[in-house]
């Protein structure tokens, strides 16, 4: 018996879910924030710790240079039970040679030494500055100070933010045999990548009894639906890492493929996944607007998908915005560079629920009452292909002098 | 005989080749000159005719929204003779559905009865507001009013433009025979798509004798050189043409395939399309400087083009650029996500030739010196992959303040 829906528990994180601990300290590794000031608290070193073993399973840049952080959590996640996350913020440990990896294990040896765990159950993720060594005493500095507890979830949000000027957090729960599954998650990310800095991370933990193989799946697709529909510079990080843990402290069944009850996680964790990676949007550097982006009735779910994105990644769509010009000659000039299938004579669409082209033809509308939707913190473009039946939507944020500001300055 | 170099014809433009006149009328379609004011005359309708028929070949937008302009010139160009170019500037012509080819054909029948050529001999180029119908009557005016001549090439220049600060002209010649051979050329595109408006257009001409085929092979080298190398906001316009016409004028014989005339005209033609290219970059809408970014030996020329492309397009690689900052985390981030293979292991990198990365390791840099290189208006990444023997070089802008208040501005 599964509950017809979940719901979000109110200040819920990532130690939401039972049976999860997390701990944070300040090390002096994050010192750039007088350039990005916000009025976070300084914490540069965390760690997410599940009570019991969990199985896991990981999404990781599609960058060719990648950290070596990114490599240590592949193949530990390919071992298939983890314990925890040891996360370091202001030093992304990439571009750093073999160095990067000889650091990356020194690290995890030095938490799990402090935690009693196997080292080999520990991953590692970092982001921050490219080409910079890990400062490893500072390292080491911040593991033996930072405080272990249910209560320290946030902390641990804010440990991994860089140039935020916010936390990212969220816990949902459903019933399932009238016990509570909770899912809870935190994420970094201010969309822009700062200089030399890299982008997402987000840990995601569950009570929910799931094998590494169905948690993959899960994970995938909830990610496809999420962080990977988000854009803004079109700039993949060396270190986006999305990890997902699950300890089964709830003490329900394990879920299987295909039923009610995985139905419902999924729909959970794509829900937590989604709500995270709008935040990072919503926080975007220099971002006043969140720019939603539906493609509807695309040929295929690919086209729909790279429609949506490049249109929402256009920095001309994005300027527009801003600006609260809706001059969808730019909308169109992206979908159509974008390599989706489209046929001009059955195009159409709107902003914010307003008409403005149908099959293929600009119509006349009341642009006054265009210019005031877009007045609006949330602008929605819908274009409508009429050619098959898949939808698919993408985010992004408005393109703004402040975000020239804030990624011109120097980081030297 | 062919001479030993091309040379540079001071005030050189696309009537300096033998048998050719220009002319340009103002008949009040580009009315938005004053959001984008420029010293520009104001002039919006144009004309290029050879005295006699041409060989011709064009390079158009890979938009799959493409102008009903496009689609004539692609139709006549197929034909395989042309007397001239009738541009208008101000309307794009481009989604407006079935009405764009009726007004495209009535304005070069107009034009062709005023001449007196053949309607089919006659090309038509737009560029400007997209999703309105051409102004005719306007149109007409302007084609009757306009005054052929072979001094009015500039004037023909001037009436491309739409929110360009200045004309973008070149003519070459080389000597064949004891004869000279002529390549002149125009462009308009401020490097960014205004709202609305469309991008690049570039005519040239020749008095060399050249076969369709084998003009339209030097072009496509030549435009893969250059046009298809410049790139600032990633998107691609409805309209992008690039048209050459030879009328032969020159009584040079015949161009051959491998000879080593056709070698000389085919570096003369890159050369006028590489300095049309880079002026559209000079004269980019925000921009303050040039980057140019060489590839050094990648495994393959695709790799080569695209890491080029992607690094010189990164919106985080312009920013910086802006600022001065030397942060070489972006362009390694650009490279990764680019496609193009690479080995961080061989990976070298400098900035105005001074090193900052050797074999995949940053390298100690006198900050100082890498800051004050790059408050040059000209600054060069060189990427060596060390993979293969192949190279490119594209080229973009900064990414300013300035951009985004100029893109963020009401066209309605």
């Amino acid at each position: 018996m599964v509950s017809l829906d979940f719901s979000e528990i109110s200040g819920g994180t990532i130690t939401t879910p039972s049976g999860y601990q997390a701990g944070a300290a300040y090390a002096g590794i994050k010192t750039y924030s007088d350039v990005f000031s916000t009025d976070l608290e300084k914490l540069d070193v965390g760690i997410i710790l599940s009570d019991v073993s969990c199985t896991v399973a990981g999404v990781f840049t599609q960058n060719v240079l990648r950290s070596e952080s990114v490599r240590l959590c592949e193949q530990r996640i390919a071992l298939g039970r983890s314990r925890g996350i040891l996360a370091v913020s202001g030093c992304a440990n990439a571009c750093v040679g073999i160095q990067g990896m000889v650091d990356a294990s020194q690290a995890t040896l030095i938490a799990s030494q402090r935690l009693n765990i196997e080292p080999n159950e520990l991953l590692f993720c970092s982001t921050g500055v490219i080409g910079v060594e890990l400062p490893m005493a500072l390292v080491d500095k911040g593991i033996q100070e930072l405080q272990i507890s249910s209560e320290h979830g946030h902390a641990l949000a804010t440990a991994i933010t860089t140039t935020d000027k916010r936390t990212k957090e969220i816990a949902v729960y459903f019933e399932l045999d009238g016990k509570r599954v909770c899912i809870g998650g935190i994420a970094k990310g201010a969309a822009m990548i700062h200089p030399n800095m890299a982008t997402v991370l987000s840990f995601l933990t569950t009570d929910a009894s799931i094998s590494n193989e169905l948690l993959n799946k899960a994970l995938h697709i909830a990610v496809d639906l999420s962080f990977n529909m988000i854009t803004v510079d079109g700039d993949t990080s060396t270190n986006d890492s999305v990890i997902v843990m699950a300890n089964g402290a709830s003490g329900t069944p394990e879920l299987q493929d295909a039923s009610e009850e995985f139905t419902m996680f999924q729909r959970a964790l794509s829900h937590v996944c989604e709500y995270l990676a709008k935040e990072i949007i919503r926080d975007a550097e220099g971002g006043t607007k969140v720019i939603q982006v539906d493609v509807m009735n695309a040929a295929t779910i690919l086209d729909a998908r790279l429609a949506a994105r490049t249109v929402a990644g256009s920095v001309l769509v994005r300027s527009a915005v801003y600006g609260h010009d809706p001059n969808w000659g730019r909308i169109l000039a992206a979908l159509g560079r974008s390599g989706c299938e489209v046929r001009e004579g059955t195009l159409a669409l709107f902003v914010n629920k307003i008409c403005i082209m149908e099959d293929g033809m600009p119509i006349p509308f009341f642009k006054d009452a265009v210019v005031a939707a877009m007045e609006s913190s949330n602008i929605t473009f819908r274009i409508d292909l009429k050619l098959g039946n898949h939808n698919a939507t993408a985010w992004s944020s408005d393109m703004t002098e402040e975000y020239v500001r804030l990624n011109s300055v120097y980081t030297t």
